[in-house]
Parts: C-alpha cells; sequence; structure tokens
C-alpha cells in the first residue's frame, strides 16, 4: 500500500509552491508584537495573548476554537540594577535570571570570583566562594543547530544553588547567548531544593568582557547587585486550540505546536512569534486547499512554555486516552527558519515515508535527520505517552543572537525565510494528515521536566 | 625647496608599516572603557577619565603633561520609561535626548501625532499638535562617510521647539542611528529661548517601527512618557594635554585632537575611546623614533565634546595668540576607522603636500579627499581662528549603529582596524611636524557653534 496517492503528493507540492510565493505569515508575527508585545505567563500581556490568538483564529476560519485553561507560576521581574564598584562606578547590562529571588532592598555588596565553567565551580573549595558573588564567565558556541545552547544552559538553570552550597552570596553568569550586542539573556532558573536561595543575574558578552577584564587586573572587584524580582501566586493562562477538520479520518489528528506566552524583555517575535505564525500560517494554506486532508490538523498554541511548560502538561493531561489519536506532533519553536534538516521520532517502519516527505520538499534544501529526535519541549508530554514526533529543525545559526533578550523584535523576522518554513510545516503536516497508515507509537515513558 | 627630505619621508614609511604590525591603541580603549567606562561630562566618570589620562600620558612618557581646567554644563539622564498604552502596555526601549528636561513626577500621557520628517512636522497645523506627542519617524541613511547623520540631527536638536511651538506636550523621535538592534540613540538636543521646553525622547528602531505600526493601524494611539531628567549646576571638568617635543621648531605645535567626555549610557568605546587611542598611540609611536620631527606634536584630549564643544572653545581661548604658532590641527572622533580618505581645509598652496602624504600611505589604501573639510567638532574654534585642519576621514558605515547608545562598547573595537588609522594618523602627523614651510593660514571666520 503505497503511503500516498499521486494527486495527494501533487496538492503537497502546490502548497509548498504557493508558500514560497508568499503567505501571511509575517503579517501574523507583526499582529501578534504590536498589538500584544510581551506576553509572559500570567501577566496583562498574556491574557491579550489569548484573546489576539482566539481572535486570529477565529477570524482566519479555524474550527473548535478554544482555550483550555492553565495554571501558570507567576513571577515579576521588577528593577535590576548591576554595578561594578569602583572608581567611577560603572554600570553593567545584566537581567535578573527568570525564577530568581531579588535582592534585599539595598542591594548585595561583595567581592566577585570568577570560574571558567559550573563544573569549576562545583569543584571549588568553599573557603574560595564564601560570601562572595560566584561570577561563570563561559561562553556560548554558535552552531546551526543551536546545540551551543544545550552544553552551557545548566550555568543558567543550576549555576545558583550550586555557588550557594558552596556558601556564594548571589550567582552572575555571562549570557548563554551568542550575540556581542549588549543584551543580557533572561531564561528560567531553578533552585534544589535544599540549597539556600540566592539571587541569579545574567550579563550582557560585551559586559561578562569588562567584569573579566577587572577581575583579570584587579585582586578584588566588587559587584553591587539589585533585584526586585518577586514571585506572586500563580495565575490562570490558557492554550488556544483551533482545527482544520479532516474528512474521513476526522478523529485522528496531526498537531501543530508553538507556544503563546514568551519572556517580558523582548516582543517575544522569534520566541515564540515565529512559531506560532508558521503553524497557524502551515494550518490555513491547508485549510485553503480544495483536496482537503483526511485527518483533523490539530493547532495548540501552548501557555506557559517558558516558565515550565505548564499548558504543555495540561494538554497531555486533558487529552486521556485521545492520544492514541494523535497522529503525528510537531512544534516550532526556534525562531524563523529556514528548515534545514527534517528529524523525527518515528516507528523505523515510517522512515521510508519521510524520506518521501522529505523529497516533496526537496526545493527547499532541507536534509535528512535523525530519528532520536524530542521534538521540542512542548511536545515532551506527548511523546512520554507514545506520539511520534517530527521535528523540521530551523536553523538557530542567528536565533541565540536575540532569544531571550529585549531585542527578540519584529526586525528579526525575515518574511522570505519565514515562507520557507512555513511550505516546509505545510508539507510535513498535509502529508501527515493525508497518510495511509500512521507513524507508529512510541514506547511510553514517564515525562520528568 | 622640497617639502620633505628623503630621510623624512623613509621614517614616515618605517613608521607606517611599524604601526601596522600592531600598535598598543586597542589596549588604550580597552584601559579606558574597563577602568573608567561611561564618562558624562562633569560626572564621577568624567572625573576619573581625567585621571586616567594624566596617568596614561604621564606614563607613556608624554612631555609637559597638564590639565587645562573647563567649566561644563552637568545634565543628570535619571531614569526613562516609555510605555505604549494599549491592552497588555508594552514597554518602548527610549533615551531620554541629552538636555531635556523631565517629566512630572506622574508622567505624560496623550496622544500620538507622526510625522515623517521635521519640515512635515514645520508645517502642520497647530491644531493637529496641540497637546499632543509628537512623533518623528524618520530612518537615517547608512553611509560611508556618515553623512546620513547630519542631513536628520535637526530632528534631534531642534524637534522639542519646533513641536513645542505648535503645542505639543511631548517629542519623540526614531532614533538617529542606523541599527534594527533595540537600542536608543541619546545625543544633545537644544530649546530655542522663545519656545516652551517640552521634554524629548528617541526610540530604537524597532520601537519606531512599533509605535508606527500602531499608529497606521489605530486612529488613537497614546503613549505615557515618564523621565526624571535634569540640569545640576555646572562642573568642572578639564583638557588634558601631553607633548612629544619639536626639536629645532620645538615652538610650532601639529595639534592632535579627540575627546575624553562620552555619553552616559555606552562605554564610549568607539565615542571617543578610539579617537583618543588613535591620536596617544600616533604621538607615542612617532615618540620611539630615531629621527624626531622638528615641530612638537601635542595632544589634545577635549573635555566636553558632547554637550557643547566646552573643551574646544576653553582650549582656544587661552592659547591667544599662539594659534599662530598652530601650524596643523587633526581630530579623530569617528570611531575605529580605517582612514579612508583625506580631507583637508589648508592653504591650496599646500595640496601638492597633502598629496605626497597621502603618498606615503599608499598601502593603506585612502584617496584623495576635499579641500573644504571641517576637521571635526573640537577642532571648530581653532579653525575659526585660521589654523590648517587635515581630516583623515574614518569609516563610518557602521559607527552609527552604535554611536550614542548603550551598545557602544570594546566589543565593538576591531584592534587591525585601528592600527591602520594609527599608521594613518602617524604618517600624517610625522610629515606635518617635519614639513618644511607650512600649511598656510586659513581666513578667521566667527565660531557660532
Amino acid at each position: 500500500m503505497a503511503d500516498w496517492t499521486e494527486a495527494d503528493l501533487a496538492t503537497a507540492a502546490a502548497l509548498r509552491d504557493r508558500a514560497l510565493k508568499g503567505t501571511s505569515a509575517y503579517e501574523h508575527v507583526s499582529s501578534l508584537v504590536t498589538e500584544v508585545g510581551p506576553r509572559l505567563a500570567g501577566s496583562a500581556g498574556d491574557e491579550a495573548a489569548v484573546r489576539w490568538a482566539m481572535n486570529r483564529l477565529g477570524k482566519l476560519g479555524f474550527t473548535g476554537v478554544r482555550t483550555q485553561d492553565v495554571l501558570v507560576p507567576r513571577w515579576i521581574r521588577g528593577s535590576t540594577e548591576v554595578t561594578l564598584l569602583g572608581p567611577a562606578g560603572q554600570p553593567l547590562v545584566a537581567a535578573t535570571l527568570g525564577g530568581s529571588i531579588g535582592t534585599p532592598e539595598d542591594g548585595i555588596e561583595a567581592a566577585v570570583v570568577e570560574f571558567a565553567t559550573l563544573d569549576a565551580l562545583s569543584a571549588a573549595q568553599a573557603g574560595d566562594v564564601k560570601n562572595k558573588i560566584v561570577f561563570i564567565n563561559e561562553r556560548m558556541e554558535r552552531t546551526k543547530d543551536g546545540s551551543g545552547y544545550g552544553k552551557i544552559v545548566k550555568n543558567r538553570v543550576q549555576g545558583a544553588s550550586v555557588a550557594a552550597n558552596l556558601g556564594a552570596v548571589a550567582l552572575v553568569i555571562r549570557s548563554v547567548g551568542t550575540s556581542d550586542e549588549r543584551f543580557a539573556h533572561t531564561g528560567r532558573m531553578q533552585y534544589d531544593v535544599n540549597a539556600p536561595r540566592i539571587p541569579a543575574f545574567s550579563l550582557s558578552n560585551p559586559d561578562a568582557d569588562t567584569l573579566s577584564r577587572q577581575v583579570k587586573a584587579n585582586k578584588q572587584v566588587r559587584l553591587r547587585l539589585k533585584s526586585t524580582a518577586r514571585e506572586l501566586p500563580p495565575a490562570w493562562s490558557a492554550n488556544v486550540i483551533g482545527e482544520i477538520p479532516g474528512t474521513d479520518r476526522a478523529n485522528e489528528i496531526v498537531l501543530l505546536g508553538a507556544h503563546l506566552d514568551s519572556w517580558d524583555l523582548g516582543q517575544g517575535a522569534l520566541d515564540d512569534g515565529a512559531g506560532v505564525a508558521i503553524v497557524v500560517e502551515a494550518a490555513r494554506l491547508i485549510s485553503r486547499l480544495d483536496r482537503k486532508p483526511s485527518r483533523t490538523i490539530r493547532v495548540v498554541l501552548f501557555a506557559n512554555e517558558e516558565f515550565g511548560l505548564s499548558g504543555a502538561k495540561e494538554y497531555a493531561r486533558q487529552i486521556g486516552d485521545e492520544h492514541n489519536r494523535h497522529v503525528l506532533a510537531m512544534e516550532a519553536d526556534t525562531g524563523i527558519g529556514p528548515v534545514v534538516r527534517l528529524d523525527t521520532q518515528v516507528a523505523p517502519e515510517s522512515l521510508g515515508a519521510i524520506e518521501k516527505m522529505r523529497k516533496a520538499m526537496e526545493p527547499l534544501v532541507i536534509e535528512g535527520g535523525s530519528n532520536t529526535a524530542s521534538g521540542g519541549a512542548d511536545l515532551g508530554p506527548l511523546r512520554s505517552l507514545g506520539v511520534p514526533v517530527l521535528d523540521p529543525v530551523l536553523d538557530a545559526s542567528l536565533y541565540f543572537d536575540v532569544h531571550h533578550t529585549m531585542n527578540d523584535t519584529l526586525a528579526k523576522v525575515d518574511a522570505k525565510v519565514l515562507d520557507q518554513s512555513v511550505a516546509a510545516y505545510a508539507v510535513a503536516a498535509y502529508l501527515a494528515a493525508t497518510k495511509q497508515g500512521n507513524f507508529g507509537r512510541l514506547a511510553p515513558v514517564p515525562f520528568n521536566r
């Protein structure tokens, strides 16, 4: 039995070429960042984003447009001040890390001790760290697949508790980002239950350079840190869901996910306005086809990816046994693209079909990939239930220049590149929703994130 | 009579090649931005910069190292908040313009009216502007010689008073800068004596885009503006002067200028740490030659260029008739370079010598230029006294991406490029200080800036 009819493949090719002629994806991002802007989980911007998404999916003709309530943590950044003390007192560009406690009102003033890596800090003697501000000065490597991020993001996530266990009074890290523009990179940090809680900050790359030059030149470099960050009680947000209904297999679902929340510093144009635009536009283009797919395409705009995947977890919890009818899931959450590779985690017997799918994208210049993809953060809970995932890998070479910074704006969105990504996602979703037979199931595993 | 002996020209060539092998210019900038950082006229950083310069010129072996007291205006930026009002209230990245008054404590909240240019604003009816916030949305053009800046900087300098005369409550301009990174561009604005004083702000280019998209989409866009900017009584700063003494014509001076102050937002690495490094290093390299120049090379690091040229005016005031012994003046104040052209304002009969000078720089790829150069802001008062100027034009293609922004850091300084600029300045200064005969005199004109 062939995976697809000639007519399916011809429709996919026409869909791809239609997308390359120009889509509305840029307009979706522009509207989201202009009319809403930053939308940290639980904030007024987050609420506005849910309204925006309901409104947009409705206007675009999606079916079954609905929200799914999600309880999200509510963290407030407040103000941040990091000052390099010295004859003139030089302010450094810094961000309080997401989830960090604030400082006492008068701030924290202490000597700085620098470490090259988290491992070097872990190996330190408490005597070298006690009552000091720990500075982890590790630079993120620029790579096409963004793997430099995974290598050192532990500095941000775990650094504070490792430092606190050695008696440090605060943590400062070099931003987990690749840009030499003067933007500090935020993102979630976490406290170990058993470690004292100390405030945690990142410095922009040029400011980490300044601090490190001072540390190298002097024996005693001091910083003053001030932050009014705090946590409020959890708040309600929502996943926003809309569908392009299938024809004869409408109860089977191909899921297209992205996240609606963003960090507070930027406009969330790349993270994840671009992803929202890619999946919404891919589905919309499919809805305009004469030849409808037999399966339902479900777009899920997840709440609160950034601060603990609340929306993804709630979605997986609420679907119950319906996960068996999720044939394939895809997510877009690494910027505008272009799509450069097709990774998967599907049953091995489906890899031939995946290769045909890739061939249907051929003019887009997309390589074949591995079958060990995670599929992306918001697909974790579904994957752990056994849902196969397809990961159209977005080129992340420039993504980590702006990701999680104030500089994540529409100016970084190239409409042509975004169209290529829409083309790839649309072809993949259409072919997944028309394929004879499914992509198998994965072995269920516990979800522990 | 030849302008130079073969030995003079051979020494200049050796000096040039020595500089291209690597200079200490980068280290001078690094030291200034690391040990001092921002140094707005009259601030603690400005004081630290004067100490830094005295110390550095002394250590490098300059002669007659001294300060010249200069009274400077003292403006305090305080805090700036610009918020695009709407369902979620989106913060915009903005800077209070230098010299602006602050807002009332509760801020200013008003509707926005957008104009494409200052001319369009000038032509507006008061009824369209009264009680509104005027937004001038003009984008600076990127050019090699930085001429895009001169074309629209009037938006910043004059915009507030033009708007105020039509009844506006505040001015917001698109930054006079070329970068799409999210940095707002500060710089000096001025109030007309007869206009009401209203606060004035700039928005980063991406934020001006956001505001403009909102204006285009809605009839009534409102902003809230808050600034605690204020003026304090004038403070003392200083020009810092050091010399490489000449041999047989030591009372004749070749002046190399740059300015020691910077805006407060960035580190002043390009504006004008780079200029300080270029002129200091060029003079230092000349001081290391076996064959000393016959004229004295005087390095002047001017106080307060940014906020009204106080140092340049005071220098010209104090030299009295000594200006007749200033044979040629050069300034570096457009970033790191490279030097791409040799402009001048000298007596026409000296243009042959200037062309020989340019040929002595030949491997540096420097074009011949015009003889109508201003020479740079800090040379204005000297030029008006009749002192000829040489302007080694620094490539400004990227300069206005960071100039006057928070992003003016050492990360933007390329040591190799800086060395090329040092080579050009050193050759020019050496040949000016060894030339038989002078460069004539200019017709004195009133200095009115």
